[in-house]
């Protein structure tokens, strides 16, 4: 009987550590991003997992013929490393040898190779499983698990508890519109617009906890900020003593993201060219005063006093990074009348809630606030709002059995993705969107 | 203008800390797991995020009467950390001082708050808001979430990049049945039964990659192993040589879990009284072998050539342990007949598959295997199996265009931590279980 032991020494090198073996002969894996035909040499790209590797081939030295390869084949590699003060990363390979190991049926329909990806956002998205092969495009989505890798390990250093909910939901936590249906064996079951409830539940388990996972809303809009499915970074905490420390909490948790990009995510943001923010301190302004100092600055007659317009947001953004040079901006005190009936009021003022958005250069990427823990409060304001009782039996559960005086956010990690590269579409940050005319691939 | 800055200095202290305040008065908070009242003074546990502390009430130094608080109130605590010889701990709390937060509106139905859960699994999971704050209930979670951290760090050392596939489809990877349907805007749509195809489209552009999310089974299973919505843990990498790599990928991902509890985790171990399994090697066995050996040594006739029964797979995992010792064994070569379109067949043996499935202590806990990256190849099958060639058009476009070898794995989370806590049933080892009858909570 055989055993499998765990992983073996591999001989082929990371990557990562070319420049460990200059001087040196060496056996590489990746596939052959682009050729470049010189007079008398080549320039072979090849693309591994992170970084995109200069490889010459001169035919004097290759022990193979330039046309046993063409862009897209994978490959293993043989080569020397030698140093080269030209190159930004101080050594390239001198191609010795090359096995190919597969090679594409047909050329890719959009150039992939270039230094932007030169077409439609339509097309982009068509091609996708060959787009994201480009550089860039691969470079935003490894930021963006840079920003959940750090989201985890920031919230685990503050004791929250990952979780995992239920995604096929008996009721939807935002209420009747918005919300895709499915057949659960005969019964009527809804996709889950957030976690909400769930995470409620479990800050009576374990105080704090946070969850990282996909979203539903049947939304009808078709703009460049909304998707019908999103990555939706959710986290709760118990034992609040008001609701800024929820504020606070994200504010730490984006000071945390934004050192970790800088210090491990060196490569993808000098690719795209990206600002990464300095957080020092986020500045709150309250929802009333943030519409009539737009009014008032922007020349603009408010249309609606309880919501924001889209370029309400962008103006807010810029009078206050004019005003304090911060990017970010806590919007706080929605009316009650925009909030779910799990906000919680302002006990001084109850036509406003213990909530607030983050907004991050124009865009909302965060809502958040303080719900209500007490059961009779619950109670009430669900029947006030005319809804069904019955159906927040189970969610009524832990406000019965008791709960801390609590609150959390959700944050839309497309959105936050999206602003941070300076992107105009958040599908562009989005791996595989889903939208109101797109379901593929 | 106000700006918020970070998380501030609390004045709480970290009650997984309190050894270090031993003479010393400090605040905690908490809610009220139990009052047992003794004669003169009475033993308050105290449950925080991740411990339950044993506080002494005695009237003579309490600023407060015992009837002031009762079990599940969230409080303020003012207590003295006294050593404490006969305490586990070392020490124990003694009140001081409560300021009562919020109150339950009832007693909860179920006991909470006894070293067992003495219920039925339907009442478990019926009240599993409340049922999830007992000790030992909410332990399991925390050991998923030290699961799922080790994994998370693991694969990140190996390089792989974590990514968010949908989970609304055009088509199941699995194929027609046991797909849960829903209407997408006018269209027919589906939930993912497994990010197979997008993780496989991801080795195209980072080489590794890994997902843990929820995917959906429409399966009408009733069984104590199956559920309708679960937490896959899945991975694909390419430039394999063999698929054995993937085996020896997940050998060495088990190791790190096991040792992450060992490590991280006694305080859950020792509270469930698990034995976490010791892994040096993992045996593996051809599937035609086993079912031989099974039917061999338990004289029990083989009903089915090309698949497991339940009962076998027990047996398999019995005699594997009395030969080797192991409590895992891969399983290999599975008949074609019964693996997706997308296996790669053995080129030694048509008919078999260069395949594998992980079983833990009875239980299929992995399927993995190596895929077809040809596109020939790939169309060639899809064709023979009758299958309808145009659905699979975006998927197939990654073969088109060039694919490495590679292969990959799913892993059940809630089917790991359910053997691993060697559970009867995996709905005590999921959170909020989705299951033919089950959708709430």
């Amino acid at each position: 009987m055989n055993h499998i032991t765990g992983i073996r020494q591999e001989k082929y090198v990371n990557p990562e550590e070319l420049e460990q073996y200059i001087g040196r002969e060496i056996y590489l894996k990746g596939s052959i991003y682009k050729i470049r035909r010189m007079k008398g040499f080549a320039f072979v790209l090849v693309r591994t997992a992170r970084k995109i590797i200069q490889c010459i081939y001169v035919p004097e030295e290759a022990g193979f013929l330039l046309s046993v390869i063409r862009e897209e084949c994978c490959c293993k590699i043989y080569a020397r490393v030698e140093a080269e003060e030209r190159s930004r990363t101080g050594y390239e390979l001198h191609l010795l040898d090359v096995h190919v190991l597969s090679e594409p049926k047909e050329i890719s329909p959009v150039v992939i190779n270039g230094k932007q990806m030169n077409t439609s956002i339509e097309n982009l998205l068509n091609y996708r499983p060959v787009t994201l092969r480009n550089e860039k495009e691969r470079a935003i989505f490894r930021i963006q698990n840079g920003i959940t890798d750090a989201i985890r390990s920031f919230l685990g250093s503050q004791r929250f508890t990952e979780i995992h909910s239920p995604k096929i939901v008996f009721a939807g936590a935002e209420g009747g519109a918005n919300i895709f249906r499915l057949d659960y064996f005969g019964k009527e079951a809804y996709l889950a617009q957030s976690p909400q409830f769930y995470k409620q539940m479990m800050v009576g388990v374990y105080e704090r906890v946070f969850e990282i996972g996909p979203v539903f809303r049947a939304e009808k809009h078709d703009t460049s900020r909304h998707l019908n499915e999103y990555t939706s970074v959710d986290f709760e905490m118990g034992y609040i003593e008001n609701f800024e420390e929820i504020m606070e909490m994200e504010t730490e948790m984006l000071k945390h993201v934004m050192e970790h990009l800088k210090e491990d995510y060196v490569y993808e943001s000098e690719l795209l060219g990206i600002k990464i923010p300095e957080i020092k301190g986020i500045p709150t302004i309250h929802f009333r005063e943030a519409k009539k100092w737009i009014e008032k600055k922007c020349h603009r007659p408010i249309k609606d006093m309880d919501d924001f317009e889209p370029e309400e947001e962008k103006l807010l953004c810029k009078l206050i990074q004019e005003q304090t040079g911060s990017e970010f901006v806590f919007v706080t005190h929605y009316p009650s009348s925009k909030r779910p009936f799990y906000a919680m009021d302002d006990p001084q003022k109850s036509e406003e809630t213990l909530s607030f958005d983050l907004l991050f250069r124009g865009m909302e990427v965060t809502t958040g606030g303080q719900r209500i823990h007490g059961y009779d409060e619950q109670v009430k304001k669900i029947k006030e709002r005319g809804m069904d009782l019955e159906a927040f039996e189970s969610y009524l559960m832990m406000h019965r059995y008791g709960m801390p005086p609590h609150g959390g956010l959700g944050m839309g990690l497309e959105r936050l993705t999206c602003k941070l590269l300076d992107k105009e579409n958040v599908r562009h940050t989005t791996l595989f969107p889903r939208d109101i005319n797109r379901l593929l691939p």
